[in-house]
């Protein structure tokens, strides 16, 4: 205690705000730290407020509380950590110049000033509000604080609500979207855009809206909220832009967060082309003696060193940390940057991303081979269930580049490990051998992430032809000359089918009925089975009796997103 | 089909021969390929025996079929592969030289003689069966073929024994322990050694060992099996080598598996250290037209370039594949190595290893720092369950080397992350800020191994001190002097308590009681909470306060695995 304490002040007591006051205590016992949040709760479980909604839990307290169950407010923050943690409480000004933040008390209206030595700016994001007539009826919410929770479990609890629209066909649209639908409220998706889950494989992602439909949720792409229709102030439905009116009592904004960055602007730190505060690798914003942590900042891509924005708690919290040493330590942490994984729980469904689409890769200038497998998590005989996934991997180096995985089985752990090889810079080739733990209850003996691997080395080495499921669509509906080859069994065909023209010679037979082919060989033959496995085994055949023109339908039957004739 | 047809010789149709012989049809629709089974069943699903015996699935179909049901027979290899399957077959010589094997059909007991270009030795492993007299009684059998398979299921369909012995506490053991539990027979683990899963690190193998007691199955370490006892050819129970005796009608020897390396002796193949074939990284063994995969081979280790014997199911895919690639283009796959990951089911734990444990690090020459970690993999308002880790780490570099984990939780994905962190070289560091999927049904904001990661960061930086909890015991056991600290609430403590002579200041209290502990500066202070997180965060406050001795019980009562007094 040879010096003056250190003077940390912190704006924001979500996430990364109360992560970062809590390594700095853990690093420095004597230094003066002041969390300033403008709502009344600290360090909230936000993330699990959907799942409060839905009744998958009913203890509120879970949400805001330690796991030994002390509430997290100022009292505890004091207690426990020494922080001084002021609530209802917002930072109006910051002076750079003379390092003082200026806040105002919400309760009291009375001012206060706080002067520091670093300042670390967790101001988060907001919901983006649509400009529609009527969106401040009563009956239209979003979901962002505690508050919103509370109301849209009331919600739950009084029963009243019958229909429910979600403007937003995003990952929190489609978490309210079950929460909804789990509390037995009739929910439709809103999404302008043509496709749901914008991050997300467009062919993934109408099996995901193939799945929310039979879970009873009914999804309407492609038009967006004109109104939202009232009587008395109160929401009685909304309008579409194509005129629909749809009827409803509650209408959940999930359309996307914006930085807050006024306080930034304020203070003239350096926002970035994304729209967050820039920060380096120390998370230090252009004013060397100002951080800044979680939804508010631009991340860096590990993979292509361009600037995102990723505003979810989990870097929330790696990034909080990073400060709170820093403040302490100028230049002791370092947070390198994201690959944009992420997760979401959709009825049955789980939906998860890691690293770049080829979409987002092709327009970063990478030149990229993709490949779209199905298959069980675990054998057949312990229940397996089923993933559908698509790898993307730089041509030439055969780096990893992003990965995509749904269905209703084990797809966390999968967009675990292909994020964890994203991070180590992994080829396919890598992930081809690689020693994963296998046994019956947990994986095939080659794990789902290995076959996708070989899969795309196959096409990478220019064994196998793909050709997606929306693209053999295309060409059916077009009416183009192909044929294609369903190689299953006839009870797997009595039982399910496609209905596309397809000719039934099953992967055993082929060797024997070669004849029943297109005899020029150059004609565009298309393969496919349940899942393109003994598609592809067949197509090997025909290649070797010099079929040229041959294209496995990737996932097979399993990733078809189409109405099926059977 | 210019030239002559390849023509491949396999020996072993369980794992590796199989998979050899697909790749290679793959790869080449016109080579000859012979694939020569001595058992009846071919690509038999054995990984999946333990959970058939225990009854989690009753078609026995769903060993030997494909996903479409059909009987992985010759007469499926035949029309599906066009490969040559000779099942109840024995290779019982190869020449080398002229590039033939010899073989015997076990039931017409006639010879023959097969050609080959490119021969592959995938003969696999056998049980070690102990040298005890009786072990050739009824009722002592391994667990090895879909025959033995067959013979447990029965005993469990039977009903009659009530009684078993498992001799060997390693991964089969347990599996087979916990299918026998499952069908209701009394059943005690006997492993010669002082510890179960001699691979895990000790303290978390203790954990498994009572979780395993509390599923009502015994355990007796430090003995083996002196003498098998019967009656009429027929067991009915077994000695141990400290006279103790025990009833059981059925004994199943469960020590470990030898390499079948006969046919390679005689063919004059080079003999790893290990006991294994030795291969090259195309799986090419010292002769260069004969290849070799699956349980019959050495591994090299990625971390440690020795060799090592790892007979998984999925390896001996792997490399399976690779074989079947090299044998028709040479040289055109590799398969570089493996980090000797594994993972078993033991009741409703999970145990799941990868790279090397500290004690195998340490014999490897390296220089290591380890931490075990306790906590939940997914939060309490979701239904977190337990996990239990323990991460190694070479100093210096920071590298991950291993990462052991047990518990109820999700412990498969964990160690396909931390397996995909040595495949990739990370450190500690890269793991600290991982960007994983996270939402709260899959994971903690920060998962299980960003906070292992980070608590082995802060040891290897000096910011923390810890001590293991059977070196805790072993202090309170030998009555060192040495003060120690629960820093939980009163009401945890009411709870549940270890009552080792330790004094309890919660956490919130600790710095208005500093005067409560030893004024003696260097006095060796031993804290911990549930988890040890805020054992950690009290060592950081009194550290600060000029205590030098202090040392925290890594992973908290959650990690303790002796009696405790609550």
């Amino acid at each position: 205690m040879s010096s003056e304490p250190k003077k940390i002040v912190i704006i924001g007591g979500s996430a990364a705000g109360p992560k970062a006051a809590a390594k700095a205590r853990r690093t420095d016992e004597f230094a003066e730290i002041t969390l300033i949040q403008r709502d009344p709760d600290l360090s909230m479980a936000s993330c699990g407020y959907p799942y409060y909604i839905g009744g998958t839990f009913d203890d509120r307290n879970l949400l805001v509380c330690t796991p030994a169950g002390i509430p997290r407010d100022p009292k505890f923050f004091d207690k426990a950590k020494r922080i001084n943690a002021l609530v209802r409480t917002e930072a109006i000004n910051i002076d750079p110049a003379n390092k003082t933040v200026t806040y105002k008390n919400l309760d009291t209206e009375e001012n206060g000033t706080v002067s520091y030595d670093s300042l670390v700016l967790a101001t988060g994001a907001a919901p983006v509000c649509p400009v529609a007539p009527g969106f401040d009826l009563e009956g239209v919410l979003t979901l962002h604080s505690m508050a919103d929770a509370d109301a849209l479990r009331s919600i739950r609890d009084e029963g009243k609500v019958t229909r429910a629209i979600i403007v937003g066909g995003g990952l929190i649209g489609f978490e309210v979207c079950e929460a909804l639908r789990l509390a037995g409220i009739e929910t439709t998706i809103i999404e302008k855009t043509p496709q749901v889950l914008p991050f997300l494989d467009s062919d993934l992602a109408k099996l995901v809206e193939n799945h929310t439909r039979l879970q009873g949720a009914d999804i309407i792409v492609g038009n967006g909220v004109a109104e939202f229709l009232g009587e008395d102030g109160q929401l009685t439905g909304v309008k579409l832009d194509n005129g629909t009116e749809l009827p409803a009592q509650l209408a959940v904004i999930a359309v996307g967060v914006r930085p807050n960055i006024a306080l930034a602007q304020m203070a003239g730190l350096e926002i970035g082309a994304k729209g967050g505060i820039r920060v380096n690798e120390f998370m230090q914003t252009s004013d060397p003696d100002i951080y800044a942590a979680g939804d508010c900042v631009e991340c860096t891509s590990l993979i292509t060193q361009e600037q995102n924005r990723a505003p979810y708690g989990d870097l929330a919290n790696l990034q909080g940390r990073v400060v709170g040493q820093n403040v302490i330590e100028p230049g002791s942490a370092r947070f390198p940057g994201n690959t944009q994984t992420g997760i979401c729980k959709i009825f049955d469904f789980t939906v998860g991303v890691t690293g770049l689409s080829d979409v987002a890769a092709r327009a970063a200038g990478l030149d990229v081979e993709t490949v779209v497998i199905s298959g069980l998590d675990i054998p057949v005989f312990m229940g397996g269930k089923l993933l559908i996934s698509k790898l993307v991997a730089e041509r030439g180096s055969g780096r990893i580049l992003g990965f995509h995985c749904v269905g209703p089985g084990d797809v966390s752990k999968r967009v675990a490990i292909m994020a964890t090889a994203i991070m180590g810079k992994l080829t396919v080739t890598d992930m081809v051998n690689a020693d994963l733990p296998y046994a019956p209850p947990y994986s095939l003996a080659l794990d789902h992430v290995i076959i996708a691997a070989h899969a795309l080395e196959n096409k990478l080495k220019g064994r196998m032809q793909g050709i997606s499921v929306s693209e053999v669509k295309r060409k059916v509906d077009a009416g183009e000359d192909v044929f294609i080859l369903d190689t299953r069994n006839p009870a797997e065909y009595e039982q399910m089918r496609l209905g596309i023209g397809e000719t039934l010679i099953p992967q055993g037979a082929i060797r024997d009925r070669l004849e029943e082919l297109p005899q020029d060989k150059d004609k565009e033959i298309i393969l496919y089975c349940k899942i393109s496995l003994r598609g592809y085994e067949v197509s090997s055949i025909l290649k070797a009796h010099g079929w040229r023109n041959l294209k496995v339908m990737e996932g097979g039957i399993m990733a078809w997103p189409f109405p099926r004739e059977k």
